[in-house]
């Protein structure tokens, strides 16, 4: 077995460790930056992992629609075509598939629905998304799940969650396992009770980590929390909890502290091409004028390469002038705050004081 | 004095050295890519020098209307605002205020036109553009001209051509010096006589250097040849010679034959974000669904970071998904063939060996 997690230090029910995979270890809590594409986007493969990051995510649901899952098998999986020797994860597609709206027909069989790129019918069954997932190499693998919009109500949710289960249990008979992990996905809409139980259900097929999927798609953050409160009590500690798409640093931090170990999310990359930087904590937009003629860095103190290089009046220039480089320097200021982050979360859990970081980025989400 | 031109070998009319600025040594024959807005389209600083450039090229005229001189200025120049310790050349817009077509009105007094991004009416004289170029600090200011469509008649093209020299004399008496040089453009159309007389106008106006101007803007190759022969004959051998918007690999090494020191152009950087490549001095277009399967590298032996690293296949969906890196991994690429062709050009000039490069470029051009 090439997977493995072990927690070193713990802090509450925070804790701070390993996560053993094929491309390396990957130190948790960890952010995994989005290469939704095969392509983190707007950075080269060697700055990201400059930043420190040692797991990225992909997405199957895209990669198999293009270029096609053949192409990247061909080139030797993922790593070797995106040129990225570290940790990746791949996402299944259910929550793309959400997306997608009216356009998707749920069926006990699979997900039913229109390739947006040309138009053909696409039948997405657990057994295929695993077959898709192996083929593209990743670490990681995520089960085929149903994401559910919020609000959904409790029969909707109940029964989703079930289905949510079945498929699981499919993946996992026909998922080849070797030298790639499988994660379960923990659903459950926003009903407490409904989360706990499709953890325990999740928990009960045996997956080499889980995930919390179906979270931060509208609903308020007290009950985002909730919920993953509801849906940790039943995961097994002994291995790797990953909270699917959350990643502004308050939810992250209030996470980490619940005893999540992983993350990914658009947000910092997103955001990002929006021209909007995380700065102590805030979102500072770039277009606005204010910052014309401020030749201060973007975020005073940071030691990334656009704050050690660039002033916020030429970020602004840049962003304003719609060139590459400004969401280029946004996303590198960004990531580099993410995984900063992550770093300050796991020297806190090593050293006991996570509640004093708590505390700091909710006195920053109080002052919002 | 912190300017100088010395010519170090010669190879028949060309000739490779170095130009001495206050901003570092550009060793000559350059290719200067281009920075229009203050950056260098999807290219970091630092990864414009690691390819071997030395100097790059601003357009004052986009500078101005955004984001303001002032704005540069205060931030202690172009040099500090885009981060880059090389040396800069920027360009006053008479080739811009041509792109404006019927919206601007040519005077002795200068060019009036709508500013693009506000509407408000500017008045672009000589001086005024002198100004510009000296608070915005490049080591190298272009002199205001007048650029003519083609094909333009004889009459026009003679009397723009004396505008042009009339304004190149106001800019003469009005630029400072000192820490700046400025360079004259002779201009002529594409009738060689006036090519010749525009040269020895601009050149009895002893400036620093020499740009030729007016060339690439539509007419066929031999016609810029013919032009740029006569525009040479009448040039003083002892300063840089400076042929504006040429950057394809033929045009280049034609015209260092002919004793041309310097180049810039936006054909590297544009075709990449139009998802072509230089390769092996021809053109590749990427979205060619012939390379959806394709594992070799871009360019077979080239050693740039891009080929290095990514397969034509991994590039082609890049471009396909419109992922940023795809147009930032064949701007290097793109910028490294022209970096490498220009260090060949040096070479070959020191060894006396430039007609085999020629020679070679002439073959590729041929078989097109």
């Amino acid at each position: 077995m090439e997977f493995g997690f072990t927690i070193a230090d713990q802090d509450g029910e925070a804790r701070s460790g390993v996560f053993h995979t094929p491309h390396g270890e990957v130190k948790t809590p960890a952010f995994m930056p989005v290469g939704t594409n095969a392509s983190v986007k707007a950075m080269r493969p060697d700055e990201v992992k400059d930043l420190g990051f040692e797991m990225v995510l992909a997405n199957a649901y895209h990669l198999a629609l293009r270029p096609g899952v053949d192409v990247i098998e061909e080139a030797g999986g993922l790593h070797s075509f995106m040129h990225w020797d570290g940790a990746i994860l791949t996402d299944s597609g259910g929550y793309q598939v959400l997306s997608l709206g009216k356009d998707v027909r749920i069926t006990e069989e699979g997900a039913k629905f229109r390739a947006s790129l040309d138009g053909s019918e696409v039948l997405l069954e657990p057994e295929t998304s695993m077959d898709q997932q192996y083929r593209l190499g990743a670490d990681v693998a995520m089960v085929l799940d149903e994401c559910l919009p919020y609000p959904s109500d409790r029969e909707r949710t109940a029964a989703s969650m079930e289905l949510t289960a079945r498929w699981a249990k499919r993946c996992l008979d026909s998922h080849p396992g070797g030298r790639q992990a499988l994660f379960g996905i923990a659903q459950g809409g926003t009903i407490p009770e409904l989360r706990a139980e499709s953890a325990r259900m999740t928990a009960g097929l045996g997956f080499d980590g889980y995930g919390i999927g179906g979270l931060s798609v509208g609903e308020p953050s007290e009950v985002t929390l909730a919920a993953l409160d509801a849906s940790l009590s039943e995961l097994p500690a002994d291995k790797p909890r990953y909270l699917m798409g959350v990643g502004d640093p308050s939810g992250i931090v209030e996470a980490v502290s619940r005893g999540v170990d992983l993350f990914d999310s658009v947000l910092p990359t997103r955001i990002a091409r929006n021209a909007s930087a995380f700065v102590s904590g805030r979102r500072l937009n770039l277009r606005n004028a204010s910052f014309a003629h401020d030749r201060g860095p973007l975020a005073p103190g940071c030691d990334c390469y656009t704050c050690r290089n660039f002033s916020r009046s030429y970020l602004r220039h840049m962003v304003m002038a719609k060139e590459i480089l400004g969401l280029h320097l946004l996303t590198v200021h960004n990531l580099f705050e993410v995984s900063s982050l992550m770093r300050r979360a796991r020297k806190a859990i090593a050293g006991g004081t996570l509640s004093e970081l708590l505390d700091e980025v909710r006195a920053v989400e109080a002052a919002e």
